[in-house]
């Protein structure tokens, strides 16, 4: 089953996918459920009960007809990985720890949800705005020292993150800040496809293409530090929350071709890992990121307002 | 004025303080107003009205008749500087960029209001618990692109922290992650002072005791990273947004006096930098946290549950 939020009349609503092109809003399949997602996530009866209604439904809604929103609002935990997958970790020559998750917070702020616009810093401000394709695992049921063989059990589902990061402001100091948290910079979606759906995560690939061009592909099987190993993690520090969400890494840069001028041209990059197949994103920009059985996530790149002082 | 969140009928309401020991429902000030905390900081003429109301009310309800609660609720973020003060900069040994400030993040889950109980790690999972007493400052008005001499004009107020921290997990890795967001390890409160009350940050003084003894003291004059300068910062990024939170760093330990055998102890100190006068928080310990012209922000210290595995 696949979940999502969409706009209407100014509010973000929850919907219920029945397949790639139509969905039902949960208004209209479940009125008197909680119209929450965290609510949903957490209950498997509720997620049940949709599965038994959205067998039940007529045909639904057209997908295109509305705007996609992000479909967690504001979670306890945006949490991602840093340097996670081993192409990703050779490629930056940066050192991490074998042994434990390397951790740290995004805000809501930082995320849109797909097909809405990614924002690209001022030039004068960062050019080194790359994408990050990665699996997001959202928590479904609470819990708290999780051992990891039962870790899983409490994943809801998955979803595809664009974990856009400004290099320049990432190394600015030690930890990682606002570097991983510009306004609009990252993305996550097109909506969450819970665990029964997705199966097995290490049998899936992950793809990131700029304009086209495939700049990252792996199978999910090449993570230094697995999901349920960073599930039950988390969990021996604080009680996981439905909405939580994990972030698991980014795969490094596919090797470019012979004739791919853009993916070769290191004197166009501004970030601290200068690394064959790397492009940034620009403004203009169509960046997708897609794994099999979730879907692909789409936004396109636009420059942000020009510098100067705004205030509400 | 002071503005806070209580506890009634299991619902958290907004109050505003009319001295140190009374307060006013907002709902029964201003019944008319939106009870948002994000709604309120935000908006001057808001806050306007509320003062004049709070002139014409009669007596408030005594504050130790309700329970107080982090009056933030989930913001978009709560920011907090690592080594901020020179004192704590010299006491770790650690580097950090002169020019920008040390940046992570905090979950919503990971603090509770005044005179609620902080939550130690079993001992098995961490021993080195450490207070951080800190300055909050809590933004009022949006903005992006703000300059440093207009920074000032979007914080609403301050507030106490206490950023506690487990040092074990906090070095697992490069990035602080989970070390910095046990469940209930740290706390903030007991109320927001508006700006215009406070006045002068650097004018203030901080000191944190432990058990009745003062482990840090320090003026506000000492941060190496200033309050205008880290929001105009973070302002460059993304949309600094009412209720985002910055706890602006800890000073470092006080010397221990020749008779204090517990702070002198650094074979009871269990964290990565054994410090004269640095003493663990414990279950059991009552931990004090005040800043002059805030208040005290007081929590004692409670054990977690036993390690075992909960799931809800």
């Amino acid at each position: 089953m696949r979940i999502l939020a969409f706009a209407k009349d100014g509010t973000k609503q929850l919907g219920i996918a029945s397949d790639d092109r139509s969905f039902h809003p949960l208004a209209d399949l479940a009125p008197h459920l909680p119209q929450s997602i965290e609510k949903v996530l957490g209950d498997p009866a509720i997620l049940g009960e949709l599965r038994q209604r959205l067998k039940e439904a007529g045909p639904g809604q057209p997908l295109d007809s509305v705007e996609l929103l992000p479909f967690l609002g504001r979670a306890n935990a945006f949490w991602a990985l840093a340097l996670n997958f081993k192409t990703h970790i050779r490629e930056t020559g940066l050192t991490t720890s074998p042994h434990y998750p390397h951790l740290f917070l995004r805000t809501e702020a930082s995320y849109v949800g797909s097909e809405q616009p990614i924002v690209a810093p001022p030039s004068d401000v960062a050019k080194a705005f790359d994408y990050e394709g990665e699996l997001g695992v959202v928590i479904g049921r609470s819990g708290r020292h999780i051992p990891v063989e039962q870790a899983l059990d409490h994943v809801a589902g998955y979803t595809v993150v664009n974990e856009g990061s400004v290099r320049e402001y990432q190394i600015h100091n030690r930890q990682f800040g606002l570097g991983k948290n510009f306004e609009a910079s990252g993305s996550y979606g097109p909506w969450l496809v819970t665990a029964d759906e997705f199966g097995d995560p290490t049998r899936h690939t992950l793809q990131t293409r700029l304009n086209g061009i495939v700049r990252q592909r792996s199978r999910l099987d090449d993570l230094l530090i697995g999901i349920a190993q960073t599930v039950s993690y988390l969990s021996r520090g604080y009680t996981i929350r439905p909405g939580d969400m994990i972030a698991m890494g980014t795969p490094g840069a596919l090797e470019p071709g012979p004739d791919d001028a853009e993916g070769r041209d290191l004197s166009a990059q501004f970030g601290p890992f200068p690394t064959p197949g790397l492009v940034h994103m620009r403004p203009g920009d169509l960046v997708e990121v897609e794994i099999d059985g979730i879907g692909v996530l789409r936004n396109d790149v636009i420059a942000d307002r020009p510098f100067d002082y705004r205030a509400a």
